[in-house]
């Protein structure tokens, strides 16, 4: 077999097998094909797209590039969440301990990233005494008692993934719904999940701006993990302005215990309804979306999912009494008001130049050796739809330092008050099947 | 200037400044530039083709990547020919002393190369005494005298296009007219030619089998040439059977002799009248293609095409004799006639199958490392069109052994006899202007 045979089938529009598939991501993985060939194969497969085997084979040939996580000593169905990433998104500190509560295993191995607010390890380290320290063992039999546990990422996953991605970043051949789908599931896979739940962000602040790309990917995602024998469905959801109200580590774990309570911001709890809804009904926890949805809210109401957010702090080495006294989280020591400059509504919230803001202020890492500060962030105190009057607050600003007349213009930058505005529709849409999938 | 951003505007369509080109070909000479983003951009080339402007601009960034040759020492207008390759394609050794005989001077550079035959260096090596090692100066009086002789090339060339032919190769992107046509344009432009006459081959022993291909190729590099300033013309000729009855150095040069003295086979002489009148015609040398093609017949017939190359041979200390007594060329030891096995007309002498037979007998250069027996080859006897009884010669093999039944295996296999056949049409078209060119 010859990679310059494959590039050139490809280029042509025919599909690749199996065999070849493989005979790809082997030899870039060890180096036996050069990163010129494989860039041109990508730059093809850009334009010539790939078919649901094909791209079922890549996503699997991925995972088999490296190690797997074998999470098969933890009982019941391991289902797993995966956000496309967004700017203030609290889901997952919320999910984690609903889920839980419902009598789903989480076992969630979570990573730190780069990006506007820190990873979900960040934001649970907000909590004093918090630790992610676990062995192998402790966490599965935390698991396995208390339903719920999250570990960092260890192994070296799907290696294949991250060479194709970094070379992908530097050839223009990241927008590809194929290998957008395949670099996902197969870290996924890699990870151990029975089953998998995806938030698919669309709008200003997502990584698909456009929602027709965002349907597009939650649908090649669904029709690869249910290919591979992972059954997945996806939510697709607005990503145009944050979610919630806060952005910073701190405030989201703030927010999070509100959701718990059942005082939580509207839209984060619709999200996180719709996406509990799906990993509760994958992990046999209920007979349909709906039966699900209604115990979650019942779990919200009757105080079982904050017990267990609590318990699941106190497990990790936590003081679980943040959850009744938030000023325990780190404070930023200056709290700054955004004044309004019109009257009028909020018809803008720019997702990605807010995130932007809130990682200048120190809450998000700009490089992988930047120091997060969990205290500092943004409190929305408007959302898009809004009425507003001149002076009112549009954000506070939680910093530490006086001066942050440079986050007030980019607030205002990112900020519109028009004449009229319209809420936008949250959940744009919801996958459950393949049958919005590419033939 | 970031290459990423160049292979993506180019993904997307749009059109790639001058000034991002020349970045491009410049870094990459450079090693600025890696591999990998080169055969990315090169693969959305493929799928977006450039414009006429794009390719002007790759053609000049490619000629100024490394050394130009100035002839301008010789005077008169220097016209270069380029053929794209065909078999047993003995145009070079006409029109040299035929459009020299016209009083257009021919300063022509010649190389090597892999392939069926050797290349023209190698052809006239075969005439006894014939060398091609003139000093700079040498060259250059000699044209200025008797307005022809032949140098082998030298200098560091367009390294961007050989850097960037090696990286097409192993990626799958060599197929793309816009880099074709550049790659072609850049290595006459840097060789010093005032203007260009291509002969643009289609059919099986072509690059281009299609002959539609072979038309869009001819007008991209017409269109590239006039938009340089060199005047370009381009025919597009068969070779779906070999050109001329000859396939061998010797064989060729003998054929070339024929046809000098008015005698060679009807197909060379259309398509050396075709070429020739065309250099005449942008060499200055008559007022229409018309009028160039009636020049050249005279001195066909005259004797004054005969007499130049019999100059030419001198000045290069080669033995003229071999004009009127060819047996002074190298011959083969052996001949042996491939009889036909069945009566009809031949339909098919498929050129490259026919070519790879010549290369088998030593004829080419199957590697760079390959020597090349002079003598051997093939001499057709018939062509497609031609009847034929069984046991009649089809082709006479000079080789230089007896046994060359694996050659006949071949021949037979690229020889097809019919009950009936078609002469194909040799000159398929003829571009004098940018009207059939891409916009």
């Amino acid at each position: 077999m010859r990679m310059v045979d494959l590039i050139e089938k490809k280029r042509d529009g025919h599909e690749l097998t199996t065999e070849e598939i493989r005979f790809v991501i082997e030899g870039y993985t060890h180096d036996e094909i050069p990163d010129y060939q494989v860039s041109a194969l990508a730059m093809a497969i850009f334009f010539r797209d790939m078919n649901d085997r094909e791209r079922a084979d890549l996503t699997l040939a991925m995972v088999e590039s490296g190690e797997t996580i074998d999470l098969s000593d933890i009982r019941g169905v391991k289902v797993d969440k995966h956000s496309t990433g967004g700017v203030g998104d609290t889901t997952t500190l919320v999910l984690a301990p609903l889920v839980a509560a419902a009598g789903i295993p989480v076992a969630k191995m979570s990573g730190r990233g780069l990006g506007h607010t820190g990873g979900t390890l960040d934001k649970l380290e907000a909590i004093p005494g918090f630790h992610i320290e676990l062995s192998r063992e402790e966490f599965a039999s935390l698991v396995n008692e208390s339903l719920i546990a999250v570990i960092g990422q260890s192994g070296n996953l799907t290696p294949a993934d991250k060479k194709l991605y970094a070379l992908r970043d530097v050839t223009a051949t990241v927008e590809s719904i194929p290998l957008i789908a395949s670099s996902i599931m197969s870290k996924k896979i890699a990870s151990g999940a029975d089953a998998i739940v995806l938030d698919v962000k669309t709008g200003a602040g997502a990584f698909m701006k456009d929602e027709e790309d965002a349907r597009r990917l939650a649908s090649a995602m669904v029709a690869i993990g249910n290919q591979v024998g992972r059954n997945t469905m996806a939510v697709i959801s607005d990503m145009s302005q944050p979610l919630g109200y806060a952005i910073g580590n701190s405030l989201e774990v703030q927010e999070a215990i509100d959701t718990l309570r059942g005082e939580g911001p509207a839209d984060l709890l619709e999200l996180c309804l719709a996406l509990g809804s799906q990993m509760v009904f994958l992990g046999g926890g209920a007979a349909s979306l709906e039966e699900a949805e209604e115990l979650l809210k019942e779990l919200l109401t009757n105080g079982k999912a904050l017990e267990k957010f609590k318990e699941f702090i106190r497990n990790q080495g936590g003081n679980p009494a943040v959850v009744d006294d938030p000023s325990l989280l780190p404070q930023a020591p200056y709290r700054i008001e955004l004044p309004a400059r019109q009257n009028g509504f909020v018809s803008q919230m720019i997702a990605d130049e807010i995130g932007t803001a809130a990682m200048v202020l120190g809450a998000g890492r700009a490089t992988k050796e930047s120091v997060i500060d969990l205290s500092v962030g943004l409190m929305l105190n408007k959302k898009v739809g809004d009425s507003v009057k001149v002076g009112e607050s549009l954000v506070t600003i939680h910093a530490n330092q006086e001066d942050v007349a440079d986050v007030m213009e980019r607030l205002y930058a990112a900020i519109e008050i028009s004449a009229q505005a319209e809420t936008p529709l949250l959940v744009r849409g919801v996958v459950t099947g393949v049958e919005g999938s590419k033939a």
